[in-house]
């Protein structure tokens, strides 16, 4: 399995959807070249980004969460891309929220300064890296949701020398959800193991309302994360500086009533919102659920992502085959939305009720009604459902303008 | 939306699964170090490649493919790895089969010397490209399904200079299935409008039989297959040579049955199989529907990828989450499957009727029956289901080999 015939490193610089016979210029380069997206540059499928919808979209929660209050960590691990990173921390966000530990490792070395890994961290290889980059001014906060991952974590420390304590908040979770502790009396037990723990500092409490069902369910369980906040700070346990996070991009206004204002009395209160998926929304799942439906006088989103897929076969009537599957669309939360046809000529037609059936790993089958007219060679323009499990099939995005001008090449590090 | 605070490029060198705080050695003084999985060089999770299993597979298929006078193309967009086009070339492959324009362009600068496109190709830019490429040595075959199609892949090359033919086989389908014509009538008139184009080439027949029902739908399908080569023989509009191609790693024991043998009288027949998910085998679906259950005395193949996560809570009884999700395991054709668990100690234990309930993107719900224990901060080692998409997960992976050293590294250019 040694690598003797091949020449992998003339593969470094190609990334899909971009057409590079030849070893490319540098992005800034070819961005200022004002290439359009249907000129040659790129090559079918491709995942395009509008430029002013995700403008849009980070001014719009950003407004949000300095109208309420809150301190934003928008959650990275739903785009992975330094230049969005780069866009949140400049509208003004707190932190960046990442998933994993080789996510908070990229974070260090993209130079971010502060993140909220909303996640629980046991591996002894990165808490003892993590130990030495808070010496070195890095702040990062991760989760905690058992005496039994304290103890992991006091053991991975035994021996590791530095001064600065590991900050972690308690994550509360609710019954049949994912992680975190299931009442607030474990809520109390775990920070009285941490209190015992040297080297680990408790921050405050998070939790994550993505997989309830309903606004009681979410109203219910935010009430019950303000109250273990509030029974840590009783019992002394947390503060005087208390950190309290929630928030994905379905329920934030519910985050808002249940957690906004100054209701820990004596406390110096963070509230952070943790939203992805809202940087480039979509047409599917948070087109459907995002909370400004409820909201409407604070704003609204703007989907920001075209996946670009060319028809490749009619082969019988009321089907063509585009050549997009699983390797370029999103297909966990719903399928691809059709959006517009563009034929050949240049010219852009509605879509006329077509919408995608099924994909296979590199096809897509679109479902054709009578009387309307696709052929080979047309382009199809598709909106996704749940940017993550779009932008992690792309590790290059043309970003275009409103004419669909190339401005730009957004990067993604999975 | 410009890249002003983030070091992007301090990014490149580093790869999910792998722990790279600093500027990485390169890949073969690592692979040379003898780092054990378990040792601190990885992270969780991380796809692991078995280098013996991988090792077995290629060369169990090169002698199936040997032992009934096919020529080999397997299909290289299940991994995109060229360390594995590499092993698959050496052990004998006539061919490498690829899926997209974008993989046609990547087999080229790597230096693969002659691609099955399975698809069709009807976009100007590749098809203005590939006629270059041909005219300097390239060999590279495509599929048609229509006259419209012949007609747009003549539009594209109409101003193209240059000698050498693109070289088309005509792709047959079946009613409710992906392209393809649907009948050998259809086959023969878009071979005739190949042969009234000039700069295109008729050389063959191709289809692909992975998304039909059972060996009676697939066998009547194969042989459609072969009526339609055969009635192509006849008319003259393919010759002397004539290339026929079919086969995943479904159902090559058919392909053999209906396609071996020397059945076109009067011309060089060459028969392609163009498997690509058996060179890692799974545990799901592809361990299920191998044909080697229904022809043992030919081999067998071995399951190559190990999905190794950490459970990071075990927040309520009979449920563990564990650190992978839909960013690093398949999903589509099935949920990973445990394998096996290892203790914080070292220890390995089977995994007694665990499962796996969902995925969210980074968290999986791990279904664990009553007095089993797991504890935060054990590993589980899951099998996964569909090659395709999980490699499509991974930039790097560490090959290892039976004790869990790690001997090389295994890159992907999706």
């Amino acid at each position: 399995m040694r690598h003797d015939q091949l020449d992998e490193p003339a593969l470094d610089w190609r990334a899909k959807g971009f057409w590079q016979p030849d070893p490319p210029v540098p992005d800034a380069v070819f961005a200022a070249a004002g290439h359009s997206l249907f000129g040659g540059a790129v090559t079918w499928p491709v995942l395009a980004v509008r430029r002013s919808a995700v403008a849009h979209n980070v001014a719009t929660m950003a407004d949000f969460c300095t109208r309420h209050g809150f301190s934003f960590a928008p959650h990275g691990k739903t785009t992975m891309a330094p230049s969005l990173l780069d866009a949140q921390l400049a509208a003004g966000a707190w932190a960046i929220t990442m998933a994993t530990a080789s996510q908070l490792l990229a974070c260090r070395a993209l130079g971010v300064p502060r993140v909220l890994l909303a996640n629980e961290l046991l591996d002894p290889t990165p808490l003892r890296w993590l130990a030495g980059e808070l010496d070195r001014g890095f702040e990062a906060y991760f989760f905690v949701d058992s005496v039994a991952g304290v103890e992991a974590i006091a053991t991975a420390l035994a021996d590791q020398p530095g001064e600065a304590p590991l900050r972690v908040l308690v994550e509360l979770g609710f019954p049949g959800g994912r992680a975190g502790c299931r009442t607030v009396e474990q809520v109390v037990e775990v920070a009285e193991a941490v209190a015992a723990t040297p080297r680990v500092r408790l921050d405050g409490v998070a939790g994550y309302e993505g997989g309830l069902p309903d606004d009681a369910a979410v109203t219910a369980y935010l009430r019950r994360l303000r109250a273990a906040a509030t029974e840590l700070a009783r019992r002394r346990l947390v503060g005087p500086e208390v950190l309290v996070s929630a928030g994905g991009s379905a329920w934030f206004d519910l985050v808002a009533e249940e957690l906004g204002g100054d209701w820990l009395a004596g406390h110096d209160l963070r509230v952070v919102l943790r939203s992805g998926a809202y940087v480039t929304h979509d047409h599917g799942f948070y087109a459907e659920h995002t909370p400004f439906h409820r909201i409407p006088g604070e704003g609204g989103l703007d989907a920001a992502l075209e996946l670009w897929a060319q028809v490749t076969s009619t082969p019988e009537p009321g089907l063509a085959i585009v050549g997009m599957g699983k390797r370029d669309a999103s297909y966990d939360e719903g399928l691809p939305v059709p959006l517009r046809v563009r034929r050949r000529s240049g010219e852009v037609h509605a879509v006329e009720g077509m919408s995608v059936d099924r994909l296979n790993d590199h096809h897509g089958y679109l479902a054709v009604p009578p009387g309307v007219e696709v052929h080979p060679g047309d382009l199809v323009c598709f909106g996704i459902s749940h940017p993550c499990t779009a932008f992690d099939k792309w590790r290059a995005m043309p970003v275009v303008d409103d004419d669909h001008v190339i401005v730009d090449v957004l990067r993604t590090y999975f």
